[in-house]
């Protein structure tokens, strides 16, 4: 029996993102793991050899024994996801974009450029109409479609169906952010036993322009136009593994109650769901209604990690409304994230195949 | 050589707001603990053998051997520190002030009454005034002082120069709190081990309320008058043993730039400073310039415990002003505060002795 | 479509282990849980509004609109599971053994009586020879069989290869047992932030008398005759949610080197794997080669939680060996021994059917 | 007024190490910190911008405006700590030994050398005797003495008195160690969060190497000659700041109850408490009754964390007798160890001055 599904590569394979576009495209019906690439460290070496496997106690059969790939390897995946960490993913993904590879980064590098879009499908599928665009800019190939930071990916997908419904003014975010979102080894224990950092570097600068590209338009003529609200967020490391829990207070035109919000929460769905694409959760949104949820030990696998977890929905005295939203940081908040932006293209045809 | 200090009763003494009293008092130069209450579990038995002590590895000598009295018992100690649990407090409470002690509270039960001052000495020291009107509505020989919750006394001794100066418009709080402020037992581990619970309960209630009042006015004629500004509290448990950490982003009456809000907070000062009160801080507020703290492991000890630790401090897009705060919440958002109280009282002459 | 499966109850339904029952047993191929048990606090509600389900983020669906029964309820099913607390343990598992049912026990309660097995499957098959001894001796219709501590099963199930290939003489123990073997609300927090507990009651007395229990011999002449080597146990409480960490230095009869002793650990099966019974492990103890395996984080959910997983088997200069081991506490630990006893009693006949 | 103290030099000032030698210094009545040396990355800054203070919120003034010197430096003070990474330490600390200088060593280059004391003063002062034949050997002015491991040290200092009076035979030893023991940043908080990791590189060598040298004699005619017990060790890391907790059984040459043992350690004094030394705990040992001390959140502090806390003292059906002992790790297990040595050293005229 021949596999008829699509080879994929990941990029930065040994990482912590690269390891959960492992795992979670190890069954997948469509994609296949065909590639492997990381740093010349471990290059040379079967998978199996090269990485400390992080997530559970075994990695995926079918990949163990795939040998790494340099980072300048000729890959003939036609999909790429890439892991790779900020410093080095620059060079790499435009050059396999233009030599015809889709490629889906997780990096901060190309996000906010003026023809790359920043995908989420429930949120912004019309950004992909800026492909065409970078394509014909750049005179590549392939292009390069990027996911937000972990933390504006779930605040994103939560915030849609509130700006659809009622028009969003302004909201503040408060997040504690898990010790994934920093890789490995990432964030030293002594900073994390006992202890809550408020600082990460950059990320408030990033949910703030992030989210506004998101849920902006899209017009071939003007090319992104952020959406017009005011947003201030101040992030926080604590000492959780995976799961970002974020504290929303939100203006809204439209002024809405706690009910109205609920259920425009759970009203809401997408092409993904639409599609019933594999990776799709039934509802972007889960809205808990216990008075102490949602919380990322608990909640953070609901959905295979692929929903924004919703609760304490109520009246903000300043705001309006405000809500706590959790989601998971390395399944919807990055690997998969990229693994249903790839979903999206193959349906919709947009797969330099 | 006899003791001329003043003998204080400690209320709820085996508790983690009574060790904590315990520990403050055990070489103060105006006070001396003389007498121990607790439930009838303890009663009869030396504070030694009824006390799990859990500040460090021993307990004061001076309290060892204190005979532990029930919570019937007759007290000779002018001045009672208590820490009594919310739901016993009340009636012992007002016993003990209507038999002429002043009582320096630490629970909820009378913080919003009409003739009960909310008490922080930096902050609102005419707030003394209301305690005449007290004994005279209730016929009490002593009185009732309380304490705000944790989380309120450490916001509103920051708000308190940025109000002064430039007025307090409206503001948002995200507060991620230590297990200490639930006492002991209080948070189940399995809670708070790679978790965090975004729900305190009434716990942004008492943070909105404690807050207008305590920056609120006084008079003879109109009682207590809270302060007009809005207030949005999201209050979070985070796996943390002491210290409060609060992200506050607030809108000014005049806007001023973080330059002068920094400057606010260094030049502050209050009477504990002026009288050079022995509990009181140097500054009530200390501000750290690093661009990741304050950190509870770190700063939470500073100043003794009694001042409140301030960073980041920036401009907010939505609300013009945004910083962290750090208080230690059994220091000066407890025990502390009841005895920088009892101080200012001492000098002021208005115990009941 | 009926459901011919066997219908079980579950007491202690609400708690921790009971969770994990009611977890396991959701799409189990021969048992169902069609009886739920709590306290009088839980009983006369639905399963869903008496219980804050703490097994990630949501009950399994059949449990959910089951009723809650109280202890005095006439139970149908034929099977008890029991994850009672222990100070009501004794009367109602009596109670329902006397009245004819299969009672799986997870308190200790019974667990040294000289005609109640401690059971493991893999282990001491044999033992539930003593039930026939059990019901006569008491005139019960049913009867009682139990699992041992959490730290007692991983153990024994360790060195019951080490017993059978080498002869045990003498072992040396340290255990680091995770939180959820206190139940909830269990370990206080500020027990855990930054620390741990040398202690934990009675388990170092009870993973030594068990541990013997289970590794000696059945006979019908003389009854349970415990194995006689020497156990030394230390038990520690860290800050971990589920698994529990055990240092094993041993000494055997015949010195064995660490291949043969990582060699009988690989070749070790027992009944359930050649009855293949639904919730054994392929492999009753896992073996890891890495230098820092296992991890409770990476691997307590390997097999399932079913097995045992061992790791740096080494030489120890007191004792001969020493090998690290770690096991879910409240999977083969707790619930998930009890089904797959039951499951061995199904297949061996007797159930009291 | 001149400071009449004598000079000393910390090198690795700005690691975990150096900074708890300057925190300990910092009022030192023999001892003042004159000189700082760290890599070229800090040198040439001063100490207050080289270095990311991390115990407690400020650095003591004295230190904070020192310049930091590179590793090649020429330094003055007759006396260096040092707290260098093993990687750079041979080097250096042979050159300034050879230079003149008094090295006091937390690496293990050197430890286990036939002519480097590793030095606990109440454990075995005599060893310093070793000191001459290293001058001679290697024709150096100075000299190097070491501390041991942090694990070892805690552990040696409590078997001294037991090896003395009964006699050590063997001993098992399980630790749960503190990250700060891996310096900074060190162990990555994904490895701590709800984990613990059941090995450290070396450690268990060190532990029973080192603890035998330290038991063991030193004569000028044979050197060393190591304590001829058996040790086994299990080392692991837990998610703990500071304190490192060992589990601790014996087997003593002349069997001791329970009682006898506890009145060992509490009667163990040695030359330091003689002497007197400013940084000499009153008790080398403290000995807790209750069930469940020492815990390092509660006891590492004690006695200015100079002290081996015990507890636990019980009967080992193995061995005999074992016990919990807890021991802070970077004060008595490092700095606070060398800044012992230097005392003695300068009351017993060894100094290069």
């Amino acid at each position: 029996m021949t596999d008829s599904r699509i080879p994929v590569a990941v990029l930065g394979a040994t990482g912590n993102v690269g390891q959960r576009f492992i795992q979670l495209l190890a069954d997948h019906p469509w994609f296949r793991v065909a590639e492997l690439v990381a740093s010349e460290r471990s290059a040379g070496k079967t998978f199996r050899d090269a990485t400390d496997w992080r997530l559970g106690a075994r990695m995926p059969e079918g990949a163990a024994d795939l040998p790494v790939l340099g980072y300048d390897a000729d890959l003939q995946s036609p999909i790429a996801f890439s892991g790779l960490p900020g410093e080095v993913a620059g060079e790499i993904e435009q050059r396999l974009a233009r030599d015809g590879h889709a490629v889906l980064s997780n990096t901060s590098t190309h996000r906010m450029d003026p023809d790359v879009p920043l995908l989420i499908p429930e949120v912004n599928p019309g950004h992909v109409a800026a492909i065409e665009r970078q394509r014909k800019n750049r005179g590549w190939a392939g292009f390069i479609v990027t996911n937000a930071n972990c933390s504006a990916i779930h605040l994103t997908l939560t915030l849609k169906p509130l700006h659809d419904a009622f028009g969003l003014d302004a909201l503040f975010v408060t997040t504690m952010q898990a010790v994934s979102g920093a890789g490995y080894p990432g964030v030293p224990s002594l900073d994390m036993i006992d202890n809550v950092v408020p600082f990460i570097g950059s990320e408030e600068e990033k949910l703030e322009t992030e989210t506004q590209k998101m849920l902006g338009a899209w017009s071939d003529d003007c090319g992104f136009q952020p959406a017009s609200f005011v947003l201030s967020a101040h992030c926080n490391r604590v000492p959780v593994r995976d799961g970002h829990t974020e504290c929303v207070s939100v203006r809204l035109n439209r002024p809405a109650t706690p009910g109205e919000v609920t259920d425009a929460f759970e009203a809401f769905r997408g092409r993904p769901q639409e599609l019933e694409l594999p990776s799709a959760p039934t509802h972007p949104i889960v809205v808990r209604r216990e008075h102490n949820r949602p919380q990322p030990a608990l909640d953070r696998d609901d959905a295979g990690g692929m929903a924004s977890i919703v609760g304490r929905v109520r009246d903000c005295p300043l705001l309006g409304t405000k809500f706590v939203l959790l989601g998971h940081n390395t399944i919807r908040g990055a690997a998969g994230a990229s693994v249903l932006n790839a979903e999206l293209f193959k349906v919709d045809g947009i797969l330099p195949l």
